[in-house]
């Protein structure tokens, strides 16, 4: 199996996954071992995927230290989705919710919320094209918010909260799509957290919702005109088994949490996608030829953005290093020039690859 | 490949897949050919994932003959998100929507939609705990509706429609979810048709949507109040990739649907679903020891519904035939007794295997 060529892919997401994952799901895809049946075709009622279902919350639990007072759901519809449902579940008519508005998906956020309540755009760093995180002192919230919001990594700007906002007693709801699970993260200090597997988790089609208990009042007062499946409480009562899950991204998903425990967690990731990224921004910031866009106190550690010095530069950069097998650079049509996603799988020989290949293009484009 | 053991399995969904399909998959599934990515990872944005989508699309015109004037949807959920969209597109407020109530899918539906707007149930048979399809003299419909549902096949209950409802000038909205693609369906006749793959026709976690082009003006007309994710016209503009498909979903349904072309297409198929379902009715009419719970004219070909004389006996049944590697035979727990799903990739040599556990069964209890 080792002699299948594959390519570094740095894709901002669906994007690389482990490959002893990859190799696990090849073997058993025609029928999980004991069972007889593949895991595309298993019922989700039969006491096997249960069993599944229950070990992939239960690694997550371990893995993020989940405290015993929040749930874990697994869910479809990704981040897009979920801009509807939390605003759906958690907003009344007569509060307003405050989003912070950091970047092209926060701003999606924040048009999904106005169809439903009151909006206050507590802080926005458009002004500098979402080159940063804002300051403390920038953030000004509503007394009494129905929830604040965040994007805790801003997967097609490039930056990243290193210190949560203070949202004292209001409930801190975060999009944590391009970021969870790559380093630890204080759930206690979130009221819901939610987030795309298609990042660092696994396959495209989960999205994984991390809601505190209490917050499922909200949901279960609206009970009457909120459809059961943009309802929280009933997903919670039901064990995320009240529809049929997306099963094989659930098992993916559960293979990649057994394969981030094994690596040590998410202490021992974080170090390993610090090194990462260290290694990519010390290139980009050595001569001057290459530009972070990011500013260096916002720098995401997953999606490493940065421009060349004319755009018929950077489009022979993607040219050339998409035809030396490294994938997917090329950045998101909204902002331009390169983006590296540096997931919790890409591999650090990635990484060395990319770095080479950028030091070998400045000397022949220098 | 051939050695892994694998059972009959007769689960009423997620279900059994063609091994054929299954071997692809296996066989690509650490990097597509040509592509060095594994369809768990690729970029939803990549041109080979755009080539996948669109070549499913292409082959699920081709097969169920499609006119060019309805939209294909990919989207996520299943019937269950359907339930809620149908009437959030489709329902004013000032309008009504007829619901034909044939079974427990259909009353989750009605029970969504009344949360939108108003509902004429225009037909039920629960008084007959739903073992027949109503006649065309028990419907009574509503001039203006603003659409018709029904539910196509019944998988609780084991029963389908044979003929289409008339319901003249008023858009028929069908929930095909277990029995779309396993005969011929005249599209022209409906105004939108929508099923969770993953009984005929794929994995779960997806779900497709056939809905005629002026449907979607009243989508439209809901922009500003209708989150983007349950907005048909927002995923027909963006061909299914405003938000990030279930890719592997969409991949493996693509290769189904390639090998239900290559088996001959939908009359085809049909042929051999009745001839399966055939024998399988045959066997429970034969001596009156197992007696089926639909009506005859309303069998379904889909899920075989059929009961013993005891509770203890049917729980005999299941354990037995479960030893045996006849597998997911326990009917749902709302209707008790056993179902066997037979649905397109159910291969026929289950079904005998079944017969001959039956006779053999009899034999020993009768």
């Amino acid at each position: 199996m080792s002699t299948v060529h594959r390519v570094f892919n740095f894709a901002a997401g669906p994007a690389v996954m482990p490959v002893p994952v990859l190799e696990q799901i090849q073997r058993d895809l025609l029928a999980l071992p004991g069972v007889g049946i593949s895991i595309l075709e298993i019922s989700h009622r039969s006491k096997e995927f249960e069993a599944i279902l229950e070990q992939t919350e239960a690694d997550i639990r371990t893995l993020a230290a989940i405290p015993s007072n929040y749930r874990v759901l697994f869910l479809q519809g990704g981040a897009s989705l979920q801009f509807s449902m939390v605003p759906m579940n958690l907003l009344g008519a007569a509060a307003t919710a405050d989003y912070i508005d950091t970047g092209s998906w926060a701003e999606k956020a924040i048009k999904e919320a106005k169809k439903v309540g009151k909006v206050n755009v507590a802080a926005t760093t458009k002004d500098d094209n979402y080159s940063r995180i804002p300051a403390a002192s920038e953030i000004t919230l509503t007394k009494g918010a129905a929830y604040v919001h965040m994007t805790a990594n801003n997967t097609i700007e490039g930056t990243e909260w290193k210190i949560l906002p203070a949202a004292g007693n209001t409930p801190l709801v975060s999009d944590t799509s391009s970021d969870m699970f790559s380093r630890p993260i204080d759930i206690a200090k979130h009221a819901l957290i939610y987030a795309g597997a298609q990042k660092n988790m696994g396959p495209a089609g989960l999205t994984i919702v991390i809601i505190r208990d209490d917050l499922l009042d909200r949901s279960k007062a609206r009970a009457s005109t909120l459809p059961a499946m943009m309802n929280y409480a009933v997903h919670a009562e039901n064990k995320s088994l009240y529809n049929t899950p997306p099963s094989v991204a659930v098992y993916a998903t559960g293979l990649v949490m057994k394969w981030l425990i094994a690596r040590g967690g998410l202490a021992a990731i974080a170090a390993i996608n610090e090194r990462k990224a260290g290694k990519l921004y010390a290139e980009i910031d050595r001569s001057g030829f290459y530009r972070g866009t990011a500013a260096k106190d916002s720098r995401s550690l997953m999606n490493v953005t940065f421009r060349l010095s004319s755009e018929m530069l950077e489009k022979t950069f993607v040219e050339e290093s998409t035809a030396a097998g490294l994938d997917g650079l090329k950045g998101h049509r909204a902002v331009g020039g390169m983006r590296a996603s540096l997931y919790n799988a890409f591999p650090e020989a990635g990484v060395d690859a990319l770095v080479s290949f950028m030091q070998d293009f400045e000397r022949r484009n220098g």
